[in-house]
């Protein structure tokens, strides 16, 4: 089965997660300046999910370049990625409404540890289905970022509740890593020869 | 006429249907963790209803596969399909904010009874357009999911009024029932040949 | 330039128009049956809104079947369709909630009148784009149902002041009329032979 | 990489924003036309906006028409413009709700110029990935509009507070300076001989 259809479902959802967070940016009674001012958390956490959902979207883009087809099982691992996922706007909405709370903060790591494991099972399915010789096998590799962020939310979580700007500090900080574009499946697409590059969407 | 523009749709009015139900789980006014309590009836419906939509969407996809052309009674059949399952959110929604009243988990049962019976006319709608010998003909066969899925609903609806939890186990029993994938698709294609498998999307 | 992108975005804005009309259904806070009865008239004027954007939908789907080609004048004509559209969500609300009052329910035909001018406009600017031996020019012909729904509209909308259900009645009679799929643009494409079809997104 | 999912994904993105903002128009309590005169403001900053979101669409779908394929750098410089953009409907529902309150209407006009400058930066991206001498590069040109507009809008930022009509105005007079839309690269697509033209999305 071609990927055109999941990668359609997917953009769809996800460009409505993004864009229906906006919404917790609720229009202001006040119509001075000072109104906005209570809304700063929540337009913080608003860039900060914006990036993460953004990193999600370019890295599922890369991942699904370098897989050839889909089976029941990819479908529902993809499925349960976009369902944590979907929780983002929540959490995010959350935490913006209660100025970073701890607990808040801290649910906000717990959605982002989940998604991260549900990206892992994703790719990992893929894998399995596409054989150990795939371009994503090699692409993947040792895997470190995907490696290191979940870690980096497990110390974030608990942390929340010394000092949400650790926990804070700790989710941009996975951001950055990330937002470097994954350049192992581009170089693992270069040395396979341009030539044989699966043509998909055209 | 291509199938491509009503797949195209139909994701699309599916993934809004899928993640506008996220908006029922409203960011609770406390900020530590005991406010989130009253949420879980709710984020129990809205797991529930997002396996089921992405059961719809997987074996709508599996179906819409092995449709080569679409007439206009499939065009309108696919819209009176997507009519009910945009109701899905709302009675989700009261189900869940109601922590599963009797009626409300009824309700939700007649929404999913209609909506296989929705489901069941457009794939006969396709295959008396395709013809009885078409690869979807024999792929559905005796249709034994098909048609146990509405005795459940059947029996779960009166039962909600007995004990909600008996309808709710029969909801989670139909939605395992179909977590197993479409084989039969699967199988039928595979037994006409890769070779002639009709590409979509490409 | 190709027409792939318009309708893409076309389906995009319409699946969302459809869907978030869904929104205006607002959960109820009874947990009996009883509750569920103030949104009779919400429901109803959903189903009849539901109809007409799938009209649109599927005779948007008709027109741009046989549609070679996009200019800046088309996407403008086509964005203005969409704006006139995007209200019906708006229209479809004040006239539910308000149990169809008069003025709602004149309202709601004002936009369906203005949309039909809208459509009616995309389908002349294209026919102005193609030519007038166009298979799209050939399929409208004398065009009966677009010169019979403004006139219709026309007689509804002050007769909303007179009973609600005069205007009403007269919706759905519109709706029904086109409920019956646009078999001219598929008997032109027919006549022109199926082996010079243009292929699209595909 | 294809550009074929950035584009569906920023049509996604785009087609949501431009109708969640339809959800401001709220739904009146009262029954008769009166009631809908306090909504004309947020009605007339939604035909704006709607306007503006159109006119980005229109030169997003041009741009990338000449852009033959997609780097990291080309995909975050699409979120980044796709972030700003989304602010659209938050800045129209205060602005439409305050009725073009000073504040309330330059920060419109703030969030414009900055949605220009992420355009102006995503052109850029594209042109440094796909160089000098692409038809992009020789479509943009001098680019008077794109330099005149930041210019308008950093002459009514200031002059909302003087008197509102003038930033108004002003943000009007830019929109019709884009609604001819850019025959630049319709002239250029002709002159490099429409025999190579990148065929996209079929």
């Amino acid at each position: 089965m071609d990927t055109g259809r999941m990668e359609a479902f997917s953009d769809g959802v996800l460009a409505i997660i993004i864009t229906i967070m906006v919404l917790e940016l609720k229009v202001p009674h006040g119509a001075d300046v000072g109104a906005l001012w209570p809304l700063l958390p929540v337009f913080l956490s608003y860039i900060l999910s914006f990036i993460y959902l953004g990193i999600y979207w370019n890295n599922h883009h890369h991942m699904l370049q370098v897989t050839a087809s889909v089976s029941g099982a990819i479908l529902w691992a993809n499925l349960h990625l976009l369902f944590w996922l979907s929780l983002v706007p929540f959490v995010t909405g959350w935490m913006g409404e209660n100025n970073f709370a701890p607990a808040a903060t801290a649910l906000y790591g717990v959605i982002l540890l989940i998604a991260s494991f549900a990206y892992w099972l994703l790719q990992r399915t893929i894998i399995v289905d596409q054989g150990r010789n795939s371009v994503l096998a090699k692409a993947v590799g040792r895997d470190l970022k995907g490696k290191l962020s979940p870690l980096l939310y497990t110390i974030a979580i608990p942390s929340a509740f010394v000092h949400q700007w650790i926990a804070g500090g700790l989710y941009v900080l996975v951001a950055l890593l990330w937002l470097i574009p994954d350049r192992r499946i581009e170089r693992a697409l270069a040395t396979r020869g341009s030539s044989t590059i699966k043509r998909k969407g055209s």
